[in-house]
């Protein structure tokens, strides 16, 4: 039997209320790229827009073996017995290619998937960056309208994916692995940029040595980097989501980070750059795709390019033609 | 008496033939926002190609007071001594903004300048960078063409500009001052990322202790970051641009890192993949600027950016509206 469709008086009831079934059906609304539905989310979005807005958005990168999965059980399973409720998304682009999501399992956090005070949601599939961080982002906001207020949003390091998720959240956190010289040369340029503390998880048995030596390591390198964040100084700090030591310390710090941002003025500035950032940037998606995937210039575009890279067309004639080829179709429209 | 105007055939002659007048004309008619002046250039452009890429191009950047002009008169007196003939552009985006360009000062590179083995030219003014880079980088190609085998790209560190002249050259060096620590701190993100080289200038005298220990904490620094390009250890070197010494030097790295990355094949990738980067980057900067340069556009967008800060409006609806306005006004004109 085919389910009969709710309205959007019904979603937006139902996420106020925080009826777990009816919110992810609304996230699946907001990931559906199909017109109606769209239609539906964007009404739904709209009258959900006074209730958003007022969870901690939190956002944690590392690459696989790094520890996420254990990290956030733990940290979440800590926030929940504090009174907190804590919503995990994650951001993956990678999913549609290696065709599952490497982070779309909820049976690696199986304790904290059970506890009524978490709601995790794996990574949206498929479509370009721009729209899983659309959809990502929109899923943020029905958790908030849902009264989570606190908002882990993860991601593994992969192309773009870090910056985007640094682009909608207040703190942002890299985990990492012990021997931070190696660890720095592979790590992908600018992500130390972002980062508002680096958690080197795993502090314990006979690794715990080797952690601390890493946390020293990464200290004195951030010396030499420009903060991530106006008035906030970034810092290693060392964890074992295995025993729980360092989880409430980190929680700590980013209470600290909150009311330090909060005060200077920097909290609100950056997401209000952030919601101008997300506007240009839809923007720019969309001029950029409706350009790139027009039939003609995806035929033409490889010989222009040959051309140019053969020393037979100059660059600046080779734009000038396929903007002609482009502002032709879009008159014969 | 009004010049009278050169053909293109007139123009190509005179380039290939290094004739100074000539060259410098050229670039005048590439730096031209004129329709009429822009269509000239690109035939005198077409003509050229086959007779461009044959140099080895160098960005220099480096915070003012680093001693990039002494650097830079030092170095190119050697190359040209040497057997070499080099030019010397700029890519400085704020002259627009200062009222002056800091680099266009001929008078700064006087014993240079007076060399008729060097052409110098200051920083072409006004426009995007967009249109700063497009400017440079044929005024490189025209040099090339007049048969310029090392081009020197100067750009002091102000926005998104060593972006843009890495994006244009084969080498990249930073002119550093000593103080590493203190210097790297406040070192805009992201540049050191760029580097195949850091120069610690100005070491002589009471300043050359200086200059060696900050050669060696950079080498510390660099040794956790990935390579600028593939299968070459960036490094930190020091000179002094007064003395001459270390200069013969640095000309032998960049010599070495020439044949490395011609027998590596990364020589030649990275420059075809610039000439793809860079038409892509002028159809994004032409589909960018078509937009919010759109009157009607320009008139919306700050109240519909208000209204999403406010909270009364989704980003996706802002979005879809300002696409809209922009549709329309396409299919009225």
């Amino acid at each position: 039997v085919k389910r009969k469709e709710r309205s959007v008086a019904e979603y937006v009831k139902g996420v106020l209320n925080n009826d777990r079934t009816i919110l992810a059906q609304a996230i699946t609304l907001v990931e559906s790229n199909a017109a109606k539905h769209m239609e539906m989310a964007q009404q739904m979005l709209n009258e959900l827009l006074p209730y958003v807005g007022k969870s901690i958005r939190i956002g944690i990168t590392g690459v696989p073996g790094a520890g996420k999965s254990t990290f956030i059980e733990a940290f979440g399973k800590f926030l929940c017995e504090n009174g907190h409720r804590v919503a995990v998304l994650a951001v993956d682009p990678s999913s549609s290619i290696t065709g599952g999501s490497i982070l779309g399992d909820k049976t690696r956090m199986e304790n904290l998937s059970r506890d009524p005070r978490a709601f995790i949601r794996p990574s949206p599939s498929g479509g370009t960056l721009g729209g899983v961080h659309r959809k990502t982002r929109e899923t943020m906001l029905l958790c908030e309208a849902a009264g989570y207020d606190v908002i882990l949003i993860e991601t593994v390091g992969v192309g773009q994916s870090e910056f985007v998720v640094r682009s909608m959240v207040d703190f942002f956190m890299l985990l990492a692995l012990t021997g931070a010289g190696d660890e720095l040369q592979g790590m992908k340029k600018g992500i130390m940029e972002l980062t508002d503390a680096i958690i080197i998880n795993k502090a314990d048995g006979g690794n715990k040595p080797k952690a601390l030596a890493a946390k020293e390591e990464y200290n004195q390198f951030l010396h030499y980097l420009r903060p991530a964040t106006p008035g906030w100084e970034t810092k290693a700090y060392t964890c074992s989501a295995l025993l729980g030591e360092g989880i409430p310390e980190i929680w700590q710090v980013i209470e600290k980070f909150v009311e330090t941002t909060k005060n200077s003025g920097v909290f609100e500035m950056r997401r209000r750059n952030q919601l101008k950032d997300w506007i240009y940037s839809m923007i720019k998606d969309y001029l950029e795709s409706s350009f790139f995937s027009h039939p003609q210039i995806k035929e033409k575009l490889p010989m222009i390019e040959n051309n140019v890279i053969a020393g037979t067309l100059s660059v600046t004639k080779a734009v000038q033609q396929l903007l002609r080829i482009y502002e032709n179709k879009k008159e014969s429209e």
